[in-house]
């Protein structure tokens, strides 16, 4: 546990036959993309209704493609600024300086391109699945495309990230962590700026929509007279398809990051291969999951995916196992040049045990998640029986399902990360078997992809057949039904999300320690002698570094909230003046102009992704270099801590809520247009930002902040020791960051809440 | 910062002069207890209105004590266990063991006694208050009754704080750190169940008669036809009253507790005297600001008790200043007995600086909630305003001002402990020095107490005006004008007592250092070796201890919220049977039956504490023996971080919603029995027990663990280490916690969620 037991080690080479590994290992990411063409083409064949669905579907389409080009824009200014001060930073040499550049534009490139298939895929796959509830039978196969097309993204995700893990590899072998670094940050940064934007734009329009349309005019959702249901629609695909893709890509290509880096040092040769065969293994699994998803009849469409989840993940874990055994040694003497070949254990049982708690881990917040979020089990019932004394109890039982579902959730991931740590006296490879519960986790991605995008295509699927009103009987009540499952397994996939974010970032500690170490030694300081680097817990600035991370998270949470307030504030006032303008629009005689909704939250969604987002690239930065890296490691702790704490709280909370007005939609406690109702719509529109905005968004946050301290570790070491200007420099970085976060804050404060101003006063004269 | 550094060295013995200073500050503390008589006196003097209003005040007066009586024989039972288990814990020989497990009663004696008090008086004052306020003139006599019947609990709470710390130093000089945290776990222990229990109690009774009155029957807030309205006042008695005197008294004592222990061993015998001088000064300046306290004609309430807060903060800062550079030398080698007299700076000058940190936090915190709770501030005004657009963006709203104030506060606190640790490069003297900050912060509490009890106080002599329907007109005005400054002066008392919380818990990771530090040299084993043992943020570990720590705060805020909720539910029911059974109620011909909803409170208050009690003493119990010391630091590194941001986000956003009912009930955006009026009632519900249950008893709970820890941490080394008979123990002791708190939680789960089940359900029947 000493300072200088991580310094890193020259990696292993890599054999004929080991390369011969990772080359079937890129083979297989390759398949999983032709997979994932085949889905494709089969999701495209479908049938696409009537010609008012494929307008509106149209509409749809075009304004999600035009915020993503406009986003894609933004990011590659914001990417190109990155990719010069990454030259900056500390590397061994030119070769791994470009290499880290390069393969961060490579991971924010993948990122990017997963979030934008996601999107123009649910796109086309909406108005197939409407299409095909109206059908004779529809059911089973409605349910087919929602999934399938899931099943297209799902393998999209892990074939681009077990490829391009597979080529770093192939390169570098296990020379270079910083090129990993490089590939995982850009996949995180971009991730999270697609799930903040994605987020706001998509909540903006849905509380906007709801705020005018239900709440003040009595008009149903996705009603069209409503001019703000097509940007409703477009914000169902920006936000839960693109957003949520590029997240859980950079979730699979994180995790896989920080086994790859830990790897060659703890298992030699075989631990830069094992944690590329693992999630190989899942993909073959997940195809399987996808294929053999099928509802019977009269059963849940949410038992059915939660079967074939079981059932590959049963699969994944004994072809690892085989895997493990045949793969790797029984002694660490027997492995092909780790660090220490004379620990104890069996790298084999290491490695089997591991990914088994990964993939046990994620059968427990598939359950915790369906139990906390489903309408069927006694939490939601519950919210939703307290409708019956009003809003405000609504509200406290939905926030304590949040609380004591993150409670649990917590608990399950840190007796995981226990559990792995137990593994091994030594402490890289325990921080490698964390890394690897990690791997065992993504074997469940391909799936759990699957299962996430069916949300939003059922919800859109339903938007388009309420606004086209070509759609209604039993096709509608298929819809409704589609669509409640995927409130829960929306839900599932941010636990599943935020587990990735804790086995990550717990393994990257290593590399931080490692970052760390390195320079200290190579500068020749006993850093025992450092306030600065203290990594004890007990040391005040440590324990303020933890304040510091657990406060960033609350602020991101607060800030991304603030901000859909403000854009649905705008969006408000937008379909207000719309209505007031045009009685048209009221009887049905008028179209309203979309359009102009949908350039309002593309504007307002870009514009306040930026204070978030800075705040955390800057966060972490003002706090290494004002602070030092002692406090730096407790910051990333408080906030890996909290993080997932509010990530959970905030997702199960607002799917708690929005299951609950379903169970009153659906005739319970009064049934639809009752006070019961009134008061789950208030509890819903609560949620929206909870589950849609804040909550998604702090799993990559986590990815992010973590990777940028990994990053300025050795920079901040440098300018620790030695002379005085060094100082000076440090002082001078920490409070630019400061001052950019604080003029961030400021910019996005002047704004105002929107929603509490002008245009509520506006419309209440309006109104008058 | 190494493991050895913080070995005990035998404590200094005291000279007889240094014994003289300790009397006089005894004498000082004395002499609060008599100013505290005088103003009593002045309080009981004052007119006590009509009979009408004396006999509502009088069932006020006996709920309360007949609360405070079984509470207390509750609480004896469960102290009288926890007093035998302290004998079983290590200890120096038998004088400190006998000493720590008295010094706990004294300790829990006096915390029960200070709530018992603030409880007595208030149900006296705010009869006193009601009726001044009926006079000609009445707005200052009434302020003035309200304000110095705080001064009253003021004074006892610093006199008897003061009074046996300074008992402690008398009789075990610093060689008997064990007795002190005997002391400040009494006091700590028994406010955290007189918080959590009253908190309860007072949010049940206001959620319960909030939901029957305003919400289904349309009666205003303290109507008598309301069954629930006496309950309501006698909860803001025992909750605001009781628990939070105990609350600040526990803070008192902790911090001060802190201090001294860490007093010694950094600057030696002085380090024993000095931090009982500062706060003995601010009993001083705390006489002064009391009775400075005076309205100006025109002048808001809260405009003159800040200005005398500032007053008596600046004298203090002037005093301490001067007693330091009188008192303490100018070099380390010049103090008497340091442990390191070799160490450079000037202790004087560190001494100075940490204590003006302190006060200087004390003003920011209040500065800060001020602007975020009160109504002339932009933060209420936009919750005020977000009320025009309904419920929901009130509730998101007020979150993000919760979110956004809480950040604040952590970071202010933060730099407080960065600024104090920053003074020496001494990591003993460093924690000395937040000590010494929180010693800074104690001297405000005497004015911060008389802020807080203004609060329910003016609050009660609402309810009992308005139940009497003898006070009206002007009157009724001034009462309004007290209750609202209340809100905020309530939000501030919390965040300076959380402020407390992390100066005193960051120092007492001193004391834990060096509990394990002693143990380990005892045994005589590398500590470095041991897992269990490592106190390096980067080990999973660790970390998985940082997220316990974490979870345990989100546990505990959920359960309080749910009893509040189960209670609230019990309270509705009863209320909605006495109008069912008796109309004549409804038309004000037939008196409710008051008594039997004090009951329900107090029942189930007394039985729902137990859960979140439980949980807080046994948790750090679970994971000290199951994970070992490294891990349980993590955990209340976690608990610290989490705990300050829900504590200030939990009470800021309830005082927001709060105020911004009093906004639009003072005639904006529609005033009373508007759409916007309804939407911010729901607010303050959800508000309610946010702010006056879960939040506030955040504080007690951070230091309630604290001390456990200290407590176990010799017995967890010893169990750690060598035979596997130790390891076996160390597992069952583990487990018995673990099947305790999941136990307690199971009996509260069967409880169910009453407000969601039965009642409801009954009532709707008997509505229809």
């Amino acid at each position: 546990m000493s300072w200088q037991y991580l310094a890193a080690e020259g990696g292993p080479t890599l054999t004929g036959g080991d390369r011969g590994i990772v080359v079937v290992v890129a083979v297989i990411a390759l398949a999983a993309l032709a997979v994932g063409y085949v889905l494709l083409k089969e999701v495209l064949a479908a049938g696409q209704g009537t010609t008012k669905m494929q307008d509106i579907a149209k509409a749809v389409q075009e304004g999600a493609g035009a915020y993503l080009k406009r986003q894609r824009n933004t990011l590659t200014i914001f990417g190109a600024i990155v990719f010069v001060l990454l030259f900056f930073l500390p590397a061994d040499g030119w070769g791994e300086r470009i290499g880290r550049s390069l393969f961060f534009v490579i991971g924010a490139g993948f990122s990017f391109a997963i979030g934008y298939l996601g999107m123009w895929l649910a796109t086309q796959a909406n108005l197939r699945v409407a299409a095909a509830a109206r059908e004779q039978g529809g059911r089973e196969t409605a349910m087919r495309i929602a999934f399938r097309t899931g099943g297209v993204v799902g393998m999209s995700t892990v074939g681009l990230g077990l490829f391009g893990a597979a080529i770093v590899v192939l390169v570098y072998a296990g020379d270079a962590p910083k090129v990993l670094e490089g590939f995982g940050f850009g996949a995180a940064l971009i991730a999270m700026f697609m799930r903040v934007g994605g987020g706001i734009f998509t909540k903006a329009a849905d509380v906007g929509a709801d705020l005018v349309g239900k709440v003040e005019q009595g008009i149903p959702e996705d009603d069209p007279r409503n001019a703000a249901t097509i940007a409703d629609n477009v914000g169902d695909n920006v936000g839960d398809c693109a957003g949520m893709a590029a997240d859980l890509f950079e979730s699979y290509a994180v995790t896989l990051v920080a086994a790859l880096i830990l790897g060659s040092t703890a298992f030699g040769a075989q631990g830069l291969l094992f944690p590329l065969i693992v999630p190989a293994l899942g993909i073959i699994t997940a195809v399987i999951g996808v294929y053999i998803t099928r509802a019977k009849a009269g059963e849940s469409g949410l038992t059915a995916i939660n079967r074939s989840f079981y059932i590959s993940a049963l699969i994944s874990a004994i072809l690892c196992t085989a895997a493990a055994f045949i793969f790797l040694p029984s002694s660490f003497s027997e492995l092909d040049g780790p660090s220490d070949p004379s620990i104890g254990g069996n790298p084999a049982v290491i490695a089997t045990v591991a990914v088994i708690i990964g993939i046990v881990l994620a059968g427990i917040i598939l359950w915790l998640t369906g139990y906390f979020t489903g309408t069927e089990y006694k939490p939601v019932k519950d919210v939703g029986k307290s409708s019956l004394t009003g809003a405000a109890t609504v509200i406290l039982s939905g926030i304590s399902v949040g609380f004591e579902s993150a409670v649990y959730t917590a608990v399950v991931i840190g007796a995981s990360v226990y559990g792995a740590f137990l593994l091994s006296g030594s402490l890289f490879v325990a921080l490698f078997a964390v890394a690897l519960a990690g791997c065992g986790l993504l074997t469940t991605v391909g799936v759990i992809v699957a299962m996430d995008t069916f949300g939003p295509v059922s919800d859109n699927a339903q938007g388009i057949a309420e606004m086209s009103g070509d759609v209604d009987g039993e096709g509608a009540a298929i819809l409704t039904e589609l669509d409640a499952v995927g409130n829960t397994t929306k839900a599932i996939t941010k636990g599943i999300a935020i587990a990735t974010a804790v086995l990550a970032a717990t393994a990257l500690f290593g590399s931080y320690l490692t970052a760390i170490t390195e320079k200290v030694t190579e500068i020749g300081v006993d850093p025992s002698d450092i306030a600065a680097f203290s990594l004890s817990i007990v040391s005040p600035n440590v324990l303020v570094g933890v304040i510091l991370g657990a406060a960033v998270v609350f602020m991101f949470s607060g800030l991304a909230v603030n901000a859909v307030s403000r854009a649905a504030g705008a969006v408000v006032y937008e379909v207000r003046r719309q209505f007031h303008e045009n009685p048209g629009i009221m009887d049905g005689t008028v179209r309203p102009e979309y359009g102009r909704v949908v350039d309002i939250c593309t504007r307002d969604s870009l514009r306040e992704l930026a204070t978030p987002g800075l705040l955390a690239v800057l966060a972490p930065i003002a706090v290494g270099f004002g602070l030092g890296t002692g406090p730096l490691a407790g910051y990333l702790a408080g906030a890996i801590a909290t993080g997932t704490l509010m990530a959970v709280f905030l997702a199960n909370s607002g799917g708690s809520w929005d299951n609950a007005k379903k169970l009153v939609e659906d005739g319970n406690h009064g049934g639809k247009g009752s006070d019961a109702h009134e008061a789950t719509i208030i509890g819903d529109t609560v949620g929206d930002p909870f589950k849609d905005t804040a909550g998604p968004a702090i799993n990559p946050l986590i990815k992010v902040m973590n990777l940028v301290s990994l990053l300025i570790a050795p920079a901040i070491v440098t300018l620790s020791i030695g002379e005085s200007e060094n100082g000076v420099l440090r002082a001078v970085f920490a409070l630019v960051a400061i001052l950019l976060i604080v003029g961030a804050v400021f910019v996005s404060k002047r704004r105002g809440t929107a929603i509490a101003e002008n245009p509520a006063e506006a419309v209440t004269n309006g109104a008058a």
